[in-house]
């Protein structure tokens, strides 16, 4: 298996080097041969290299740096755009203004994300996944003007890596795998599940900077709060809504 | 890069024979270490090894002969029950009762979920997805028995292929790939993006086959119709609701 499966790191900071047109071109490829529901290929996928459209969609990432910086963006999207205006075109009424299709769209275009990212990763490329793709999904279809059918659900950032992080924990397996059934987890397995990322450093210290007393803490009260991720559920919901989604 | 991700094919029919269990696990591990949102890990894998089991999750999958006949069967779960077991534990009040939650997780099942399947072909391993992971994902959660917090997203099926179909086609890249804005399709584009795909001999038969008129009829009058689409749409909304991710 190649070796960048265990040692990747998400990359943030960049070269000023462009990514060859051949190469992202192979990238792209190698998304499109991923597996996609009943060959629809129901997903899309926005280039931006033009610097001018990456400061147009930095709002919609909270201005993180990397969107300017890194060579390429990538905006994944659900789309049945395009699946549909062949549909209409052959005599055929499509059926996809529905919460099952921008499902199976999604998850098109995740798998070809995630294909594009381990191919480039496997290049020497860095990348990151910018989760605000879903928390700004309606100036995103403003910037890149996604018609209707096309709704965005991963943005990455890509280039080559400027400074690589030290490689961050994860937890133990049996975290996240269960054989058979869900094991639910009893308060003793959490304690011992989690042990070892309370212990390190860089927790102690998001503990303090914060002023919080737990780890915890600091994701439900400062980085992932509920009155946040509430906001953001309308807003998403509104935009499934108004591409055509969700009919009722 | 490596050959897979350009001669790859989903493998439906599998050899008698297991995936050793340390190759399982370096398969699973290299899924962990795939990006995720703010390194929280909010999914889960249930792995299905066992008989009885595969033949328990079998209808959820319309008895597809892959989920008895594949060795593993791999069920990737948005997940935000651990996680919040750990807030709940440590003073801090979760709050991903909502659908932008649900979506988070959703995409971090789903980029494991994809690193596994690229790792497991680089071995000569065969996968394919079963959509039918969120059509019937009631039935999935009552079999692995999943507690609220927890959706099943995708289903892959895995083993060493037994029968390795021809390549299926794919659109033109730029069918899927857009510079800088999304260009909607002239219907002269869409005749030029479809041509090679409804020229092929299974295109052909295809048609024949359900007395259609047109391949694009076969997916919306027989393959992927509205009125199942509608129907599914509202069972999974229910799923989503019942596991706690829309509380309203």
């Amino acid at each position: 298996m190649t070796d960048t499966y265990f040692t990747r790191r998400t990359i943030r900071k960049y070269e000023q080097r462009e990514i060859d047109n051949d190469l992202l071109e192979r990238l792209l490829i190698a998304g499109t041969r991923s597996s996609t529901t009943g060959n629809m290929q129901v997903y899309s996928i926005i280039v931006t290299r033009d610097q001018v459209m990456k400061k147009r969609l930095a709002p919609a990432h909270f201005n993180q740096p990397m969107v300017t910086e890194a060579p390429v963006v990538l905006t994944f999207c659900a789309d049945f755009n395009r699946f549909s205006l062949w549909c209409r075109q052959r005599n055929a009424v499509p059926g996809y203004d529905n919460f099952l299709s921008f499902m199976t769209a999604a998850i098109d275009a995740l798998i070809a994300a995630q294909t594009v990212c381990n191919a480039a990763e496997e290049e020497g490329l860095g990348i990151c996944y910018l989760g605000t793709a879903t928390y700004n999904a309606d100036t995103i279809i403003e910037v890149l003007e996604l018609p209707k059918g096309v709704v965005p659900v991963a943005t990455v950032t890509m280039g080559w890596p400027a400074l690589v992080p030290e490689q961050p924990d994860r937890l133990p397996l049996e975290a996240v795998v269960h054989h058979e059934k869900y094991h639910d987890f009893t308060p003793r397995m959490i304690d011992d599940l989690y042990r070892g990322k309370e212990a390190r450093a860089d927790s102690m210290q998001f503990i303090a900077e914060n002023n919080k007393t737990s780890l915890a803490q600091v994701f439900t009260d400062v980085r992932y709060k509920k009155e946040d991720n509430e906001y953001f559920s309308e807003k998403f919901l509104e935009v499934i809504r108004k591409q055509g989604f969700m009919p009722h």
